[in-house]
């Protein structure tokens, strides 16, 4: 199978993983090596310090061998054709996980990759971000059933948030700029999803709205590597969507504070947010480890969920 | 004893490792792990996928640890010496592998390194690459007494076909554009060679003599990076030395059609033909993989070849 | 513990690790892994050949699992505050080694940092080159209790030397020329380390006077990577404090000349030293690997010295 986005997952097998992402974090260097012998691609178009590091060790502490190919030592659809590289990474490699500027890219790359694909982030969607997330908002709320508001950008995680977010039944905000909202697509199948669950999707332009008696409060930066946004539009439209303390005031007393980083602290998000005792940030990169770990472990083991 | 050119080798290791890379393809994970406790360093001063990749897994499958040294990590004769860079690798590694720009420049590496130097690319030659091709042509025909015809640039690869080919005692039709011939020092050392062997080399400047009834058409990009060659020209002269179907048909209705990829499709080889059933081009990457073990092999066992 | 410069440690405890990297240098690749279950991040802002190397095979030869991570992979303070990749990083590694521009970084870096920090070369200070070159002195010369001349400019590793050699009760004499000494914090703190040591310490601009009766000789590049030097100036000032053979015979014979590698040859050391009889810079270089191993097995063993 493939991983491109959260809904490439069965919902029992989403939940499944999340379950076992625990395990992993209990156990983190001494579980079993389910990857022994096995070799992965790691390609990164563009760099990555938290993708880099998580996928490099959940491979690594599993037994595998992960190999590193950064965007000059392989040119995806540049030097050679898409189709020729993902056919002889196949030779080679047990997996490839790949971390691309074009999610049409990516779906090229798996349409002839003999072994797994995983996306580690395109323009669409970050569906390994969003496994820790929900294994953070687990951790800390014990539940999925809580309001989740996400502030900002309506990109790559955001779209991949509200997958996420209606699968597994919770009552997600999302408050953008006008203009900026989650692509429609994503929109469309968290719809879909939402038919056959109890959670619920709100889209919004009011950061207050979604902000109030949230539970978790999630943001991301307003611009990102290679945004060919207006900077100065972005100065002046998004800064009511800025986590803040006043904002927090609007939420539950125990909100969590989300952020999937890099930050551009006192832009998106202030410092005293950041360094303040809802943030629970440095959990949730921490969990990127434990959550590919367990997606690792879905794919390879070919689990089967009930 | 370094490896530059492919006839550093005697003849007889030739076949062995040929025959070996058969073994360690059956077995690709499960083998005996000889260079267990060894480092390798594996130089780029270009970068490369199925070198970096099946280098990294030819040493680490058997054992060892792998050491990726960039172009911006090391430069080779720029901030340092090639003697001082070549001692002082000598000191913590058991081989050493680049990829150069200048084959004068691996020979000062070899010249001052006491381990050793294994050339996975030079401007003059691919030795590692013919290793591949040559399991390739064994692999599909069962043979060497077969009629191999290499058509484009008389580059690199083309040099060191026409030394592994005439150790083998292949014949080998090599057609070139005028101007584009390979090398003459390799060609004269193919004909010594060939004095005592039962190949043939053929240079010639037309396509359709090499292709006649060829069991094996081999090609590669007309440009290559680094090359400073007249784009405009090539396009002018090369296309007559396309592989493409109409080529094909000048040819056994079984050719195998090889390629050392990158391939600039549509350029040297087109669509139809490297998707076609004649191509064993995936193939033959695979096999860079499983021939560089075997070199590793012949070169770490020290394996008396009688 | 971090080690940011020598006198991070105790005396007692930097002549147990001189000590112990003999052991490692005997038992090269069949000593204990000691680093199982580890996970170490070696950070580069400036591209190394020995530093990538030694730190690479230290970790990797005592069990642990090296991750590089280049300039391009990590921005240390520009995309993320060093504050949030220390502490991310702490969450997945159990050390981070860091080569940087600017020791404050380094700083930065520690201070926020739940696991150790090892600096592997900043502005101010080279610390783990400092061992190995203690190593060798003591390798060579059987006692530190010689005379050691450092000639040129009085960078990083003069800092670092000069807190070494008050350590270990050297007499060390740094001749460099006018505007070039070293830093004065660095003397300041050898200084007052002097007090209670049996060595002493010379400043000069008179590289004679260093290199009389001197039983070692030590030189680095006049200009390294980064330095905005005015590269005129240092090619009008620097010329007699060139190691070369005439200044060699102010020496003593056996003088050992000592070189941290990369060499500007011809610069600031001559060809005919660097290749000759007193030359131990190929020793100096294999010593990084032991020299850090002991410094690792010190800072995870947690090993008590009295």
């Amino acid at each position: 199978m493939h991983f491109l986005d959260v809904d490439d997952l069965r919902i029992k097998d989403l939940l499944n993983i999340i379950d076992r992402a625990f395990y992993f974090k209990k156990n983190r260097k001494r579980h079993e090596k389910f990857l022994k012998d096995m070799s992965f691609g790691i390609i990164f178009e563009k760099p990555s310090t938290r993708t880099r590091i998580s996928f490099d060790l959940a491979i690594h502490e599993s037994g595998g061998h992960p190999i590193i190919l950064n965007k000059n030592e392989i040119h995806l659809g540049k030097k050679e054709s898409i189709k020729d590289t993902a056919k002889v990474l196949s030779r080679y490699l047990d997996g490839i996980i790949a971390r691309v500027y074009s999610h049409r890219d990516l779906e090229e790359l798996a349409k002839y990759s003999d072994v797994p694909v995983i996306n580690a982030l395109s323009d669409l969607s970050h569906p390994c971000q969003i496994l820790a997330d929900l294994m953070t908002i687990k951790e800390f709320k014990k539940s999925f059933k809580v309001k989740i508001a996400y502030l900002g950008d309506g990109n790559n995680v955001c779209n991949s948030l509200i997958l996420g977010c209606a699968m597994v039944g919770a009552d997600l905000y999302v408050a953008t700029p006008k203009g900026y909202e989650p692509n429609a697509s994503s929109i469309l199948k968290a719809k879909q999803i939402l038919e056959e669950s109890s959670g619920t999707l709100v889209l919004t332009n009011n950061p207050l709205e979604a902000a109030e008696d949230a539970d978790v409060i999630y943001t991301d930066v307003w611009m990102s590597m290679g945004d060919n946004k207006d900077k100065e539009e972005i100065l002046k439209i998004f800064p009511p969507y800025q986590v803040n303390s006043k904002l927090l005031e609007k939420a539950k007393d125990d909100v969590m504070v989300m952020h999937c980083l890099p930050a551009n602290r006192g832009m998106e998000i202030t410092d005293d947010v950041m360094d303040g005792k809802n943030s629970v940030i440095y959990d949730q990169a921490e969990n990127r480890l434990h959550a590919q770990k367990a997606l690792l472990y879905h794919i390879y083991k070919k689990v089967k969920s009930e």
